[in-house]
C-alpha cells in the first residue's frame, strides 16, 4: 500500500468523527447578510480557527471592516509548490423558515434514496466544501505527520454578500497570499458521477431600488385612479428590463459581451444536461430567442429579480395605495462587462422611466467582473488526474453562472493560477429551503482533496 | 330657544365626556381583515352594544359567518318616518407600524395647526363617523327623553373586508331593516368648510394572484438565465394590465361602463379641487389620456395594485430565484360592470400570459357593483338643509371612488332611499399610518346629525 492509499483509508476510517464535527460546523447560524448573523459568524470563525490549530496550522482571525476571515498556514519547507485553499464559512439567509422540514441550523441526518443526507443551511454551500478540504488535511497530517507542500488556507465570512472586504484584504496581505496555485473550493460537479473544474465564472452586482411616491399611503378607492401608485411604477420599470424573449433592453448592456468561441459553443451544446439539471425545470424560462441552455447558464449575462415588496403583504385585503415599493436585482456579467458601468446604465434606465413627482433611491455598490482562469496550467491537469482517479467519470472543464470574487482578485492582481472545483450538485437546494449534502459525497470529496495534494507534491 | 338649539347646546356641553369615551372606542384593535383582529372586533362590538343600551336602545349582537354586527332599535311610535343609521366599527390594518408616530390603538391627542387632533387607526374611518351619530342620539335623548322618530342603528364589523356577510344578513333581517330612509355614515366632506352628500359610489372586488414556478427556490446565479422567475412573470402580467396612459387593457373591461352625462361632467369639471385634494399630490398619476381628475375619481373604473411580495424581502442581498410571487389587486367598478364578470375577464387575462410550467392561484370572491342613489328623495333635500345650517358652505352633491356595499343592498333589494354622508377629509390619512380626526369636526358632525334628526321629525 502506497502512502496515498494509507491516507485515503484514514479518510474512510475518520468518517464517523468527520460527520459528527461537520454537524457542529453546520449548527453555527453564520448568515453574513443579516445584522443578527454577526454572532453566528464570529462564533463560527473562532471554531474554525481552533480546528485549524488542531490540524497543526498557524491559525489567525483576520478582522476586516465587515466579517472576519480565518487564515491558516503550514510550512512543509521542502521546495514544493505553495498552495492556497479558499472557502467560505458564511451562508445565505435561511428564510422562508416555514419552508424547512427541520430547522436550518439544527442539522438533521436522514436516510433517503439510498443516501445519508445532512439537511442544514450551508450543508452544501459551502460548509461541506470547506469541511472536505479540512478533513483531507487532517488525514494527511495524521498519516504523514505534516503537509506535503506549503499550505495556506483562507476562509471568508462575506462570500454571500459579494465579498465587500476581500479586495482590500488581498491587497493588504498579498505577501501571505502569493502562491503557485489557488484552489477555490466552492463549485459544483457536473453530475453525481462526474466531477468538474470551472474555468469561467460570471461577474456579479446587486442593486436595490425603491420607488417613492409624493404621497404617504392613500385610500386606493378614493385616489387610485388619480394618484401615482409606486407599485405600478415599479412593475412597469421591471417589466421593461426584458423584451418578450428575455433579452435585456437596457441600452449598452451587451456592448462588452462578445460572442462565444464557436468551438466552445459546440462543446457546450454536446453536453447532456439531464443530470446537471436534475430536479430543476427550465420549462417556460427565457431563452433570448434561441440560445442554448448551457450558453445561457455559463456564457450569457442576465438580470434577475431576487425580491420585491410593497403595500399590503399581510393576510387580509386592504384598499391601500402604498407610498413606496422596492425590488432587489442581481446582475450576472460576462466578458468585459464592468460592474460600475452596468450599474450606471441601469440607474439611467430607471430614472428615465420615473413619472413626475416620484423619486427613486438606489442601494448597491461594488461588484465584480467575469473571470476566466488559465486552462493551460499544469495544476489544472494535475487536478483533473486526481479527480479522474476518485470518480467514475472523467472531469469536465466547464463554466458557471455563479461568482467567486476571489478568483478575479488572485488571477488579475496576483497572477495566480486558480483551480475552481467542488462537489455541489444541482439538487442540493443551495440558497433555498432544505439545503442538503450527503455523507458519501463528503467522503469522496475529502478523498479527492487527498489525491490532489498527492499530485502536487 | 327652540328644542333643536337646546339639543345642540347639550352636544357642546357633552364634548369633554364625548372625547373621553371616543378614546375608549378607538383603543379597540378591531381589525377585521387579520385573524388576530377577532378579539378586538368582539370586544368592540360588546362595548358598542352596551353604549346603545345606555342610550335607551334595544341593542343586540347579531352573529354572522364572519364578524358580528351590532343592531339597536328605538321606537318613537309617533307615525314619523323610520330611519336607519349605518356605520362600521371595524378598521383597516395599522401596518406598517413603524410609520406611526404613536401606537395606532393608543389614541394620542395633539394640538396642531389650531386643531385638537386625535391620532388612532379608525379615528376618521369610521369610528369618528359612528361616534358622531351615537353622540347626536345621546344628546337628543338627554334633552327630549327619547328619539324623535323610529331609529334603527346598524354597526358592521366587516366593511373593510368588502362586507362578505352583509348580503345574507340583510336578506335574513329585512323586516328589521326596512325603513323610509337610510343614512350611510361613512363618507367625506368636500373641504373642511363644505359638507357633501355622495350619490354615486363605485363597486369593488379584490383579487389575490400567486404565480408558482415549477421549481423550489433556486440559486439565481446558476439558474437565473434558464429557469422561469415568478417575479418576472408577475411583473410582466401586472405591467400589461394598463397601457401607457393608464387605460386598462383587459378585453371587455370597459364594456358596461357607459359615458358620463355631459351635464354632470361639466358640473364636476367646474369644481375647485384644491381643498378636496389637500395633502394629496396627483402629479405623475395616470389620466387615461386626458380624463379630468374628478371624473377619474368618481366616474371611471380602475384597477389598483395594493400589495406585492416575493423572494428576498429581508435587509440583505440574496441570490435567489423564488418559487412563487404574489400580488393583491382591487377593482373599482362603475356603471353596469358586474364583479363576477370582471373577475372572470381578469383571470382569463392572467392565464393567457402564464409561461409554460407556471401555475397561478387566485384568491377572491364576492364583490359589489357600483350604485347611484335617488337624488330626488325628499330626505336628500332635508339632509342638505340640515348640513347647510351647520357648515359655512353649501352642501355639495358628489360622487366617490369608495365603496359601501350596504348602499347597493338597501337600494336594490329593499328600495330604500340612501343618504351617504359623513365628515372625513382627504388629509385624515385614512387607510394609512397616523390616521386622525379632529375634535371640532367631531363636534360639528354630532351637531349635523342633531339637525338632520330635527328635519326628519
Amino acid at each position: 500500500m502506497n502512502d496515498t492509499e494509507a491516507i485515503l483509508d484514514r479518510v474512510d476510517a475518520n468518517m464517523p468523527i468527520s460527520v459528527e464535527k461537520f454537524v457542529q460546523f453546520l449548527a453555527f447560524p453564520s448568515v453574513s447578510s443579516q445584522p443578527d448573523g454577526k454572532k453566528g459568524i464570529v462564533a463560527c470563525a473562532d471554531w474554525l480557527r481552533s480546528e485549524l490549530d488542531d490540524l497543526g496550522f498557524d491559525a489567525r482571525i483576520m478582522t476586516t471592516d465587515g466579517h472576519p476571515l480565518v487564515l491558516g498556514t503550514s510550512q512543509a519547507g521542502n521546495g514544493g509548490p505553495k498552495v492556497l485553499f479558499y472557502g467560505h464559512y458564511d451562508v445565505q439567509p435561511a428564510e422562508p423558515l416555514n419552508a424547512w422540514s427541520t430547522p436550518p441550523f439544527r442539522p438533521d441526518i436522514r436516510l433517503e434514496d439510498g443516501l445519508t443526507r445532512i439537511y442544514a443551511r450551508g450543508a452544501s454551500d459551502s460548509k461541506g466544501q470547506v469541511w472536505s478540504v479540512l478533513q483531507a488535511l487532517r488525514a494527511w497530517g495524521q498519516v504523514q505527520g505534516g503537509m506535503p507542500v506549503d499550505v495556506t488556507i483562507l476562509l471568508e465570512g462575506e462570500e454571500e454578500t459579494g465579498s465587500p472586504s476581500l479586495a482590500a484584504f488581498v491587497e493588504a496581505n498579498r505577501n501571505e497570499l502569493v502562491c503557485d496555485v489557488a484552489f477555490i473550493c466552492d463549485s459544483d460537479m457536473w453530475s453525481p458521477t462526474r466531477p468538474a473544474i470551472t474555468t469561467r465564472l460570471k461577474g456579479l452586482l446587486h442593486e436595490k431600488i425603491t420607488i417613492l411616491a409624493p404621497n404617504s399611503d392613500l385610500h386606493s378607492g378614493h385616489f387610485g385612479n388619480v394618484a401615482v401608485n409606486p407599485l405600478r411604477v415599479l412593475t412597469n420599470i421591471l417589466a421593461a428590463i426584458h423584451d418578450g424573449q428575455g433579452k435585456v433592453t437596457i441600452e449598452g448592456f451587451y456592448d462588452d459581451v462578445g460572442p462565444l468561441p464557436l468551438a466552445l459553443r459546440k462543446q457546450w451544446e454536446a453536453l447532456d444536461l439531464s443530470e446537471a439539471l436534475a430536479g430543476v425545470s427550465v420549462t417556460g424560462g427565457p431563452d433570448e430567442g434561441g440560445y442554448g441552455t448551457v450558453e445561457l447558464m455559463w456564457g450569457r449575462p442576465g438580470i434577475d429579480f431576487n425580491g420585491i415588496v410593497g403595500g399590503n403583504t399581510g393576510p387580509g385585503e386592504r384598499s391601500v395605495l402604498p407610498s413606496s415599493a422596492s425590488a432587489r436585482l442581481s446582475f450576472r456579467l460576462v466578458g468585459g462587462q464592468r460592474p460600475e458601468h452596468i450599474r450606471a446604465l441601469f440607474r439611467t434606465f430607471v430614472e428615465a422611466r420615473l413619472p413626475a413627482g416620484c423619486r427613486v433611491e438606489f442601494e448597491g455598490s461594488g461588484g465584480s467582473s467575469a473571470v476566466s482562469v488559465n486552462e493551460a496550467s499544469p495544476y489544472m491537469a494535475a487536478t483533473a488526474r486526481a479527480l479522474d482517479a476518485e470518480w467514475p467519470e472523467p472531469t469536465l472543464i466547464k463554466g458557471s453562472g455563479g461568482t467567486v470574487p476571489l478568483v478575479g482578485l488572485l488571477t488579475d492582481r496576483l497572477g495566480v493560477d486558480c483551480i475552481v472545483t467542488g462537489f455541489i450538485l444541482a439538487d442540493d437546494a443551495i440558497h433555498a429551503p432544505n439545503e442538503r449534502y450527503d455523507v458519501e459525497r463528503l467522503r469522496k470529496g475529502i478523498r479527492s482533496w487527498v489525491r490532489i495534494l498527492s499530485e502536487l507534491r
